[in-house]
């Protein structure tokens, strides 16, 4: 029996909301059971310097946290003067993730801007904003869409996360915060709508695990991403 | 005729939401109309070095704004490694709001910190998070009287904040946005339940004002807070 | 009887001293009593990027203070990597002043940046850094005009500041620093010739104060800018 | 046939040299190829806060770059003032996979830092740097029994890293930068002695990659790590 | 002829003025020419970390320049976020020119700091900030000693600091910024009342120079360091 | 007797050892005895601001120095977020150096970057770096010459630097650390191969000086600079 008392194979309850924000081009609120993650997409009308006459547009992601998101106050980072590394660690992660289902040559010299803030976190905060970040990205495309800056939406699949892990000796979906304390390893895992791979993450915490153990894992994760993608098919209405 | 549309003493529609994190001592998500702030209290067993062994606690705040929270997105502050110097200025005018209502001297060597986050922005945020933060405040206190750390509440009254500004040449209240670019003049006003005055900001956009219309803004302000102060009592139970 | 044994409408001695930097276009060393302000204002042939191919000038201000211009030694805001929260707001406060009583489109792509460093300090320093600062950039404007470049000067009006507070529940003029550290509550005006206000900033310090005693100060405030007006035109022979 | 003209499951030349640096208690220069890092682990006689008074160390790496140990010259983080977020994801990498093979509770509260700084790069920095932080480590640790200070060294196993990735469809072994900037996808793994995964990290780059293709790789880079562990034996007389 | 008419062994028109800061234990403002600089020597009760429990004390010195002390106004190092390399080696240079005629034993556990802050620039800056910042901190010794905490002033010698130059192939003294600007070679010389070197920073500007040429500009500097050397003992009554 | 057991003008056992790197166009491995700086010279097609349109080409270095270096680890510049006064005073004076023997004019408008970094210290850092640098800067000059970007070497003459220091009242030359905490006095001499004096940074660590004694150390750097421009010779084949 896990600490939350699901089923080694369950997610947490899930929701994806979306236009919740009056500006954004797109934007989801997404709940992984206590942790959720505001994710707003932004249009610009420009590219880093390296894209600059290439005619190819760029996505990438900024990940946020509020101080009391968390249990135990933590440093504001705009007052602390520097993002932790584990900050730009998973923006980092969003940002490859988000790219890897999307056409950067489908939609001109344009920059889409993912800010994906935690507004509550409780384990599984960067898959949650890689999967609401999906789902405000996609909404930004559409905006593009009806305003008629795109003929086809420049996005190849769909991408979704979830985290698994081990927990006495076995395997275990969407870890909550308690769950992932106490996890002997924890893997956080992105993939496509068709079940492509597009990260895995997989840490020992305590210690080294086999590869049977991984691959149970990975069992776990795919079940978990092709429910989460189904409910962004429905929020979405593919 | 304000661009809103309101009435000259008109607030925008007013919300104070409680119980909106699970993490926070106290916590507030406040609406004036369009502008969201979600306010958390938390405390914390220390206290700045200059209180140090004095037996006094203290209250501050920080402020901040989703990067997408307003219309064309800022940078986010984090990433630009300082906070602005409008950032600065709002936090401390936010503390020094609070600390005006607070018996220092009536919870020990501890300190409040209330984060007040922007989520969404339409003008107007600093008197939303002085308006929401309040309650936060008010809300981590009880928790520890529930706690039973303190018997009586540290508060001397209540607090909270409107704009208001020269339209036209008329004065108006709790700007909006479109409004508050197109006054001539704005003003802060942070005043306490009782009617005492705790702190007034007041600049002339385009010209100088005379005193007859700065009186007319402070009369405004009166209006609106006294209803701000109603709807505190009224979800605090007060 | 106040601290400094003025009357309570009574004025630091004040003297504006002007010529005081061979390299500065405008210069004017403010003395309010034992507040030293070095006040230089320096034109540019550039303009902020928001301001760029529009036509329009800028005027703007930096604040800074000597570390030992305080009765303690304060730290090096060069050394400690950031200016304060203080610093930035007084800058914001001078650079706001000086605009509103300047034509924006009669200098041409240029701008004005007036430095206000405090030599020493005793109470006032924003108040003296923003009449002392008109000075410096009046005269800066003039040696554009006596250079070709300007037909007539680009300033609407004169604005010059004061402090006022209530000490034992009665209004005082300018305070000192032992007067400002022991008021009730102090403000911040600053006012043009003609009478108007351009920005009120009024903090309740310790107990919140009432209209009457709010429009005390403003009686009080604008008898003190009348006197520093006049001496303003003194000093620029006006 | 790959870039490097190297058989699919062949790495670089490999050494790893000892005793290189006068001042450090373990130092080893370990050569992936062309990628050379400096790893130098020093010995503090104090951890953390969260650790003080707890019995127990803290193992911990730093990492950097040579501004020219790149084909085309990078900035130098300490000029820039800030390290990126790819060196915070590798030092972060470095210390939970030498952290994974030590006993924290054997040392007593004291820290090792093991400094892996790349002369020159060529692709795989990261994982050059475990292998040869991981000598540099051991070596620290064998300085600190041979001081009396330590009976047995506080080492688990050993631990190793390689790079593998997906060229042409195809899985090869230990990249070098021409390789890795035209794979397909790339994965590090990190490996204990007895064969326990410590950390994968893969990531698609192009295409997203199925599992049959990940376990291709864990294949080889088990082949690799296996190579590497003998070498650490062999230069550490195990 | 040198530029500034003076003949090659003169200094340009020098004053020490002291008691100039009503806060600082010891103050001097210092012209040498145009260039003035106000010294402000502070003394706190600690010492650095490295020198707690030793008994000594120690002798600091920050430099500044207001941004428009300079013909062409220079950015605000605090609005930078940081110091510049001249900025920092200046102040080390003071710094040490002070400890080298202070006995550090000779006045318990206490740091002075002398601020010397450029108020104008005309060449010379860091030669009359020790000139300038010796008076400084004999004058804040003294205030020590008048106060009872010390019998004897800590001070083994005067300092003092003259640049020097090759102009058209001649040694010149005491250099203005025009000079220092076409000069081939310059040198800032330090020593003490008794003539001993205290430090030498010679720098070819376009050409190496000799020997003897080098010795040449020793001789001057000498010459010019005893007319300063007297100027300090006027001023200080010694 | 020197605590080194040399002779008083005897130099460390000296070597340059260039090609020390694949990438950089120009590189020098130089050891000063245990003192062991990699000298990179990278040629880029950009000059600074100040150079843009002008023709002229520039020469600049940046210092460095590994964490443990030394024999006590020092902090990363990186990890702090911003180098020593120390560190940028270092690398102004190698740019110096450097450029005083380089015609700006003879390779257009490029720029050559010389990183200095320390592998291992054991004093006199500074003046193994120009020494190593030049054969890096003249490497680099020679590969453009190579490429066919140049017609002749745009060096005036050779550079490199030594230290000397009094020790016990007497010159001794080429400090290395622990001679170098011991000395009375140090200084660095930067000549060309002609003999001209390019640079001279003489400090005295305790007691003054006098001329005489600096005479003589001036002697003891020419010797050893003579010796360091043969071997520069040698290893460049000139």
């Amino acid at each position: 029996m896990r600490p939350s008392g699901r089923r080694s194979d369950e997610l947490r309850d899930i929701s994806l909301e979306t236009e919740v924000n009056k500006h954004a081009e797109g934007s989801c609120l997404v709940r992984f059971g206590d942790t959720h993650v505001l994710c707003l997409a932004s249009i610009e009308d420009s590219v880093p310097r390296f894209l600059k006459g290439s005619g190819r547009g760029w996505v990438t992601a900024e990940y946020g946290m509020l101080p009391r998101a968390t249990n135990t106050r933590g440093d504001r980072e705009a007052a602390r003067g520097r993002q932790s590394g584990r900050t730009l660690e998973i923006q980092r992660l969003i940002g490859r993730s988000l790219r890897a289902v999307t056409d950067l040559s489908g939609f001109g010299e344009r920059s889409i801007k993912v800010d994906c803030d935690v507004i509550q976190a409780d384990g599984g905060t960067r898959t949650a904003a890689i999967t609401g970040g999906y789902v405000a990205l996609h909404l930004a495309f559409r905006f593009m869409q009806e305003m008629g800056a795109l003929k086809t939406l420049p996005l190849i699949d769909q991408v979704a996360a979830v985290s698994c892990g081990l927990y006495k000796g076995e395997g275990v979906l969407d870890l909550d915060y308690d769950e992932d304390s106490a996890a002997e390893a924890d893997a956080n895992i992105v993939m496509t709508g068709k079940g492509g791979i597009v990260e895995i993450q997989a840490t020992a915490e305590t210690d080294p695990f086999d590869q049977a153990q991984f691959d149970a894992l990975l069992v776990l994760a795919r079940r978990g991403i092709d429910d989460l993608i189904a409910r962004q098919r429905a929020v979405l209405g593919l």
